[in-house]
């Protein structure tokens, strides 16, 4: 409740339910004074309650399938005459694994779904940028925001090939960021969230469990998808101009540490 | 002006003058609302005009030297008296190479200077929040931040022995970060800001042609002291309350380059 | 000449021609004592002079695509047939963008040309590590050692989508690494190389002036293909057996340089 | 047994007792063909069995504090007089923490203690570089490496200063490595070994139970001192010339671990 958003436009993907860190992020950047277009691919809306969210945020939706450039051309499109302008942000918070739904081990991988889930999760933000970026459609000092996870640079067993995924997603961010910078005076982070028990991250196997590991390796615990919101707001705000090509942590530490106390402590009475 | 550190209260060391990165986040600081004490070492303040500041800002000024332990105390109570209560933030924004100030190359560093830089640049910090944890004298969410810079990760030739205070100073933000994480719910974290012209830093030998290459190869250009104080205020601000253990690159997006088209030209001719 | 790989078989992917990478880890590896068979695609061994090192060598040839797992099946089982039993070592060096060959800007990718060269470069170690694991033709303690280059971590223009899809390559390393090093105590690793003038690197747009600043860069120079040979064989023996999942740059310092005084000196004139 | 180090001169720092990395190293050393000095504090040469190690591997001994100037000076000279000429390698095996050994925890720090395990730690790689460097006592292509260990970048609670100390120590060898590499043709880089059961290492609270998560948490397991000895023969060797200012990890892949299934299944049964 800064006013840190005023008079500022944007597109938010990813919003499906109230678990989501896009859904907490658009309430925030209502709060915060903030216009924007909500979007999702058309099946995800058919599930989601998104039309909730944009009466509450006084935001319009424009359905888009994130593999789509034609969808994606008319999102960008209609999204600067609904706001009557350029944009000043944008959030990219999509992912999805057909080879962590069908249950397919990482050695055993199909790779029809791995081109799926590559195409939906990493692609999908280098076309977003494509678009964005033709039809010079960002503001000076704009600011594109992905959300990513740890698994981009450590090993979690079955996070599968989200980890590559994302590896892939921040390394758009990173190569198209250059280009969008020089040109553009647009920045382009990511932001690698803590395990966040969203509706999509819940359907991971053994996740309660790996939460628990989370939160006891973290100095601060894990972080919430509104603490996300919250800084992915300070993402977007005129207070991080100069931040580019960077991939964030936003996670209670987990990510500097070798390891707890109270990781430790389930070892020591092994002793 | 977005009221962002409305009610917070901190201390701030380090502000030379009207170039230092320390003076423009006590300027900003004091915009958004906050409350803090400016500190500097007995020398440093003769020097500069941090009377100013403190009238501009309706702050107070408690000396203290960095080094100790003594006054280092004697500054956190004061503080805590002046501000009636305990602290939300902390800026440290010391450094100082005897070897560098006296010519001394590095491959033949005098080693009494590289002990008095390293105390001075680095266990500073460590000794700081020893005080404030054992004064117990942050609030929980408080946010502590150090300003470094990149020659802790990267090979900068004349920035001599404040590259490995640098990397001592990151190293005690995260081992400190830990148990003032678990213990106190406070985060700290460092700052890894572009050559800035400070005071400071205009010494350095050729600093001019360095800037002007650290300017080229960034995508969005320097950034500036007043650019590092308003990202220094997000940090401090709640919307970043689970980043902590981290070193932010605040760089214009130099850190993640291996070459821009501004600087290849400049070999490309060579061809 | 050291006897390093005595007794050792392996597969070497990628020898296009006396320039290549995997050329000279082929010559070092027989001079070594290994016996390996040499592998390419279809096409490029048309192009190639494999014949010639098949014969210097005392190896075999398997053609294979290495986007086709049923190619790949056969190359494998070829492979333990001609050499009479498992594999210590594999080498994969295979990298081609579709993009950078018909001239599209990043910022303009054909997705098409985007998905092949995705396949190509990376998917391609995923397979060839499915099929090796899938049929259990490594022995324990084996070598799987895949090429790279920096612009997975950092941004060099013109390396367009070749950068993303390093960095999918080096997160599938360490994906398929960790089951590959729990299961069959097999290790695999990715080596970041200087830029090097092989016959698919010069292809590059300015390559001249780009080695040219890279070599200035690094404290020892570039690294030359025969020197990343060498390196691969020390990946390859008994005494790295503890190296895992990790990206090792073989650069002469590039990778860890913030600045040469060398890179300097044209810009110290500017001032 | 390759006789990769075949006529090669050095100086081995750090051969405590049969448990040293550097006691191993030695001996791998003298296998693979090289001729060495040894030396240790005289301190820790009373207490250790270095005469034996001295005898087996056909060395002699030039006791020196690394810590002072002038036994290495000493040293230096000494060692080229017995080698009869340049050192074409050198190990730097020493560490020890005051406010370890002291029980001091990591945030009520003796800061007379912090400055002498800084010197004893990490400095002393510093003032072994300056003798060398100074001297030219090193042949072209000549090898320098350090031990370290991964709390330089992550936090390992009970690792105390000494993870500070490792961070400084790993940082020297970027800066002084530039200098010797452009000055002088000699890569410097560090080893971060896998926690291991020294003597040294023994002594550190609880470090039964982190020897155990380190292994559950390492693909690979951990690394003993004897791969670790092998790995630093292969950097000794010619076949990585072209390595420098790199830190590397030897540590069965737990530095790029996120979490194992190993690990997880402790905290699955807590759901």
């Amino acid at each position: 409740m800064y006013n840190l958003l005023k008079g500022k436009k944007g597109i938010i993907f990813g919003a499906l339910d109230e678990n989501s860190i896009a859904w907490k992020t658009a309430e925030r950047a209502h709060e915060e004074g903030a216009q924007f277009v909500l979007t999702n691919a058309p099946i995800a809306m058919r599930m989601g309650a998104i039309n909730e969210l944009a009466e509450k945020t006084n935001s319009q939706i424009v359905p888009a399938d994130a593999t789509s450039m034609e969808d994606l051309d008319n999102l960008v499109e209609k999204s600067m005459e609904i706001l009557g302008g350029k944009l000043d942000f944008v959030l990219h918070s999509i992912g999805m694994s057909v080879n962590v739904r069908k249950g397919k081990h990482y050695t055993e991988s199909n790779y029809d779904f791995t081109t799926k889930g590559w195409d939906v999760s990493a692609v999908s933000f280098h076309k977003v940028m494509n678009v964005l970026y033709k039809r010079d459609a960002m503001n000076e000092w704009g600011s594109i925001v992905a959300l990513t996870y740890m698994a981009a640079q450590r090993v979690f067993p079955d996070y599968n090939d989200m980890a590559d995924n994302k590896a892939y997603l921040e390394s758009i961010a990173r190569s198209f960021g250059y280009f969008f910078g020089v040109d553009k005076k647009v920045r382009v982070n990511t932001i690698s969230q803590s395990p966040t028990p969203t509706t999509a991250g819940q359907g991971v196997k053994g996740f309660g469990g790996f939460l628990a590991y989370a939160d006891k390796m973290s100095p601060l615990g894990n972080a919430t998808a509104l603490e996300c919101a919250n800084y992915t707001i300070s993402m977007f705000s005129d207070l991080t101009k100069m931040v580019t090509l960077q991939n964030l942590f936003h996670d209670g530490g987990f990510s500097n540490m070798g390891v707890s106390q109270s990781v430790m402590d389930y070892f020591v009475e092994q002793e």
